[in-house]
C-alpha cells in the first residue's frame, strides 16, 4: 500500500522542480525497471501493480497507459571526471525531450565516454527523455557543466573540440581524432557564439543530390557524426 | 470569412479517414506554407489569421498554438515510377510520426530518389509528420506500395535490395552500390519476414566500446545508413 503522501511525492516528480529538489526520478515498465536495478544507480523504491493496486498505479504513473511496475531512482550527481579520455559529446541548449533521449541512446550505441549538457538543456530525467533512452540513461554519464570551460579543458589536455556548423568543412574529408569533444547545438539556433568561439574544427555533414533541405535534426546529425568518427576508429 | 462547413472540413483533416476521403492535408506556419506554394503540390486554399480572425484560426488549426497561416494541400497520388534509378528507401511498417517525419527530412538531405512505404506505415500526411519534415514532404516522392513486390522489381532491374538487421554484416566493411533500395523496419519488430526474404544484403550498424545497447532508433539507423552509402558516392 502507498500512503497519500507517497503518491503525492511520486506524482510531483513529473515536474523538474520537484525532481531537482528531491533528487529523484521515475522509471516505468518491466524492462526499464530491470535495467535500473541492474545499473549502478540507486533504486529507492519499486512499486508493482499487484501490490499497490491499479488505482494507485494510475495515480503515480507518468504514462497515459500505466505499466505494471514503476521505480523511483536517485538522480546521480556526476562531477566533470578527472580524465577526459575518449570521445565525448557536449549538448549546447538541446531543448527537445525526444532529441535528448535519442542522443543518449545513440551515444550509448556508439560508445561515447560522457554526455555533457549545458545548464539550459532539457532535463534528461524528464519522463519522456528517460523512456526514449531505452535504458541508456542508466549506463551513460550525463554531466551538467559550463560548456565553454569544458572546451578549454579538452584543449588544455591536447584533445580537439569539434562542432557541426552549416558552414563547416565536409566531415567525410576532415581529419577526425579518436579522442576529443563533439559539440552539438540547439534545434533552432545551432551552437551558441560563446561555445562556437571554443571550437577548433568546424564540421559539416554535406547534403547530396542538390537537396534544398536547410538542416538536419540534431539527433540525426549527432548519429551521422558519431558514426563517422567511430568507423575510422 | 470561413463558413461553418469549411471549418468542419478543415478540422476533419486531423483524421486519416477524412484526409484519405478528401485527398487533402493541412500545412501550418509561414515557412511551411511558403514551401507548399513553391512546390509542385496543389495548394487548394490558404487561410490567414488577419482574414479569418483568431477564433476561426483556433478552430481549424491542428497545433496547440495556432500559427498565423494555414494551407489546405492536395495529397499527391504517386504511382511507382517507371525508372527506379538512384538510391531509394523503403519503410516497412514504420509507425511513429516523429520517425516518419525525421526519415522524410533526412532522405531529402541525403538526396534519396523515392521513399516507398508499406500500407501499414503511419500516414505521412498526419500533421505531426508534416511539421517534422520541415518542408521535405513537398520535395520528396512518397509512394505507398507492396514492399516485397517492389524489392523484386529492383532486383529484376539489376539493383540490390539492402536491409538493416541486428545480425547483418558490418556496414562499414560491406560493398555498397550507389543505386538500389534500402529497407528499414518497424520500431519494435524490425523488417517483417516477407520483406526480409527479399533482401539481398543484410547490413548491421555495429556498436562500439562494448555497448550494451540493444538497438538504434529507426530514424537514426536510416541516417547512419544513408550517410555511409552517400559518402562513398
Amino acid at each position: 500500500m502507498l500512503t497519500n503522501n507517497e503518491i503525492k511525492t511520486i506524482r510531483s516528480l513529473k515536474d523538474k522542480k520537484f525532481r531537482d529538489g528531491l533528487g529523484l526520478f521515475v522509471v516505468e515498465g518491466e524492462k526499464m525497471v530491470g535495467e535500473a536495478l541492474n545499473s549502478s544507480l540507486e533504486v529507492v523504491a519499486v512499486h508493482r501493480v499487484e501490490e499497490i493496486g491499479e488505482a494507485a498505479m494510475a495515480k503515480i504513473s507518468h504514462l497515459t497507459t500505466p505499466s505494471p511496475v514503476l521505480a523511483v531512482v536517485k538522480i546521480p550527481s556526476e562531477p566533470v571526471p578527472g580524465s577526459l579520455r575518449g570521445l565525448s559529446v557536449a549538448l549546447d541548449s538541446v531543448r527537445d525531450p525526444g532529441n535528448m533521449g535519442t542522443i543518449i541512446r545513440l551515444s550509448d550505441w556508439f560508445g561515447v565516454s560522457c554526455i555533457f549538457c549545458s545548464p539550459d538543456c532539457v532535463d534528461p530525467y524528464n519522463p519522456k527523455v528517460v523512456q526514449a533512452t531505452m535504458g541508456a540513461i542508466f549506463r551513460k554519464k550525463i554531466i551538467f557543466c559550463d560548456i565553454p570551460v569544458l572546451c578549454r579543458r579538452f584543449r588544455s589536455e591536447g584533445m580537439p573540440v569539434y562542432g557541426t556548423f552549416l558552414d563547416g568543412n565536409d566531415i567525410y574529408r576532415s581529419e577526425l581524432k579518436s579522442e576529443g569533444l563533439i559539440v552539438m547545438g540547439n534545434e533552432s539556433n545551432g551552437i551558441s557564439p560563446a561555445v562556437a568561439a571554443e571550437v577548433d574544427a568546424r564540421l559539416l555533414i554535406p547534403s547530396f543530390g542538390g537537396s534544398q533541405a536547410e538542416s538536419l535534426n540534431v539527433a540525426v546529425a549527432t548519429a551521422v557524426t558519431l558514426s563517422e568518427f567511430k568507423r575510422r576508429g
